[in-house]
């Protein structure tokens, strides 16, 4: 029986249910990336380690939120939290005090989290990151990284697929304010940076490259740019939307002794609810306090209608407090991580370069010759169709899911014992 | 005693508590508008029509969660639906059915709304509508209108607020792309996009401009309009982030006879939590559909980690059934609010202009001589300062929030005897 005929009839509920989504929404989802062939399966709950869904399938989850829940589905200490939230509500519209015990937490292991302001998503942080380079600076272009994915914001959509040189999309206006620089390549770079160095705001980089293969820089690349970018008096923007609090209690470039200018967090800093965060030095962020500013002298930031509600704010904390005061999680899901991508590597023999880093990890099965995998442009060549029916085959047959195509990302709910069933 | 005296005295554990928020946030807020002199109260819950403080202080709320809480805060049939998807879980990262349930009410109740995407919040909602209408247009030009409030994506970031002719904010790098047009005055209006006509997208505008005044447009203008933007191939879009599911079960537009071409929605169909949507024409949102299409021809249009997430669906879909289900709310309050225009008219004897239209009301108090208020430059021409004193004159010492200068919004939650409160 194909992998697709036995995923069809153990899920005909999604099928059905899907159907109807079908004719209500494009292409069925609202996250383009949240449907792959035949249909993707529609899900009912989700608790620990596991999604289940209509057809009552349980599937260990590896694509784990969007890889926001480094504690598990539903974890019982956030649960608690947001159930007490709910009985006080769910939005004010205002202040409280939420807000300041999140940014307490945060501010205390972000040294560069001098200023906060939250906002929704990671797609409004991302933007805001990059007004605030272009405020401080007077400077408009922004250099990002070929295969480099900072959300859907206006200002950051292009060079986030291959082939980078084609435009993202249709319907874009400023795309020839962004220039895109090869990963983990310095010599590349700085040439291309160079360029362009007169009117450069800033440069913005996920120190692993998330959508695009699971990537980690390294720490000299990171750095290189840096002092380029300072010496130039341009802005050094981290996004750790996907790394911050995923490899240890706080961000990734302290344990590279990086000094960037702004970083954008999200995902998990929000246990699973809504959420952006921009951080930075004060110097930086105060160019977004309107106050007293003309239009001209002012970098305008949200803020929304849901920054900084209560809900977010609060699963938030409790994410934080559990792994502030659970040091060992990041030492448990690291070492998961390290295991998956040695054993992968050893059980596919040959044919797989499993990248990643700590709990993120994902395989590329080898094609075109490639022998290393330090830049999209090499995990593009890669045989991306072969990854995409291993993770069905997993779907479908093993009750593994991860997003098809996607990076995986081991939980605190995941034990040795998952993942030895999944490599295996 | 002054009113900030009176307020400080009351609000101690607030004024500590803004002292950290200060510290750590820019401006120490995460939203500009929720900033005021002395300093914002803090919330520590909320239920009804109420706010309540840090200071145990009880506030009848006309702020409503950024105008989103129709039924109040916390309603209970929300809340009950909220508790059970905790208990499942609040985020799946996957497709769910919550998504489906809530599409099939906005389909039925909002007929542009044949294709529905998610988003998550207001600001992405626009930042896509203006990308969809570009890809399929193949034209740049965006019109707004002058003091049109559309969120804070670099789309539509310029002529928000009075004097209209300056740049809202550094940083921003297409704003020759965004073109303003004055409310309500047509022949001023089509002057302008005839200009523009050979590179115009589409219009984007509020049928009742909120943050610029509450100030409804008139039929005729936006029939005026419509008709120039569909001679002229460009796409009419309406968001209706403020006014969807306000003033009736389903949209404004309808009952003007409209047909936009995109609608977009938030505040109200997410019941409290995150939530953006785009509605649209079959025809358009398929540009939206990534699926076999090439870069170039698609309209590259999100998601994010948080789109269509089962808690924002399930809130959505129970704030609507309750709307659904008891028709008499939107009579009772439409009427509250015409109610809450009058007596305030009839109480501030002449020295106030009262705007808005059936829930929604502002007060706008009359100087350099004007005689009504049609559009934003009129109500910029009022006394601001007045009202933002009176505003906290309110809140120090009646107990009545309004967040200071902006629109209050009477919810289910709200009585007659309220509003005789508050106008008295």
């Amino acid at each position: 029986m194909s992998h697709i005929t036995e995923y069809k009839k153990k899920t005909k509920n999604s099928a059905k249910i899907f159907s109807k989504s079908l004719k209500l929404h494009v292409n069925g989802v609202s996250h383009n990336i949240r449907y792959y062939e035949p249909y993707p399966f529609v899900v009912k709950s989700s608790s620990g380690k596991n999604l289940r869904d209509v057809d009552d399938n349980k599937y260990t989850d590896y694509w784990m939120g969007h890889w926001s829940l480094i504690l598990g589905h539903g974890q019982k200490d956030v649960k608690d939290s947001l159930r007490k939230q709910i009985e006080k509500s769910w939005m004010y519209g205002t202040v409280n005090e939420q807000t300041v015990k999140l940014s307490e937490l945060i501010s205390k292991a972000v040294p560069v989290a001098e200023k906060i302001r939250y906002v929704t998503s990671g797609t409004e942080a991302t933007m805001y990151a990059v007004r605030l380079a272009r405020s401080v600076t007077g400077k408009k272009i922004i250099a990002k990284i070929d295969g480099g994915w900072h959300g859907y914001t206006s200002d950051l959509l292009k060079s986030v697929n291959w082939p980078f040189t084609e435009s993202e999309s249709s319907g874009i206006v400023n795309e020839e304010k962004i220039v895109s620089i090869p990963y983990n390549d310095l010599e590349g770079s700085l040439k291309i940076l160079k360029k362009y160095a007169k009117d450069l705001a800033g440069v913005i980089i996920e120190p692993v490259l998330g959508g695009a293969g699971c990537i980690p820089a390294t720490a000299d690349y990171l750095k290189g740019i840096q002092e380029f970018i300072h010496k130039n008096k341009s802005l050094f923007i981290l996004d750790e939307i996907v790394t911050g609090f995923r490899f240890r209690y706080g961000c990734l470039y302290p344990t590279m002794k990086l000094d960037p200018d702004i970083v954008t967090l999200g995902k998990i800093v929000g246990g699973g609810m809504a959420i952006g965060v921009m951080c930075g030095k004060k110097e930086i962020m105060e160019y977004a306090d309107t106050t007293g500013k003309k239009k001209s002298e002012r970098s305008y930031v949200g803020g929304g209608t849901f920054s900084a509600n209560p809900t977010s704010m609060t699963t938030g904390y409790a994410t934080l407090s559990v792994l502030k005061n659970n040091s060992p999680i990041y030492s448990k899901i690291n070492d998961l991580g390290e295991y998956a991508r040695k054993e992968l590597t050893k059980s596919f023999d040959g044919k797989v370069i499993v990248t990643g880093k700590g709990s993120l990890f994902m395989t590329h099965f080898v094609k075109n010759g490639i022998l290393e995998i330090t830049n999209a442009t090499q995990a593009s060549m890669c045989d991306v169709t072969a990854l995409h029916e291993y993770h069905f085959k997993m779907i479908a047959q093993d009750g593994i899911f991860f997003l098809p195509g996607k990076l995986g990302a081991i939980s605190n709910a995941h034990t040795k014992a998952d993942i030895k069933k999944m490599v295996g």
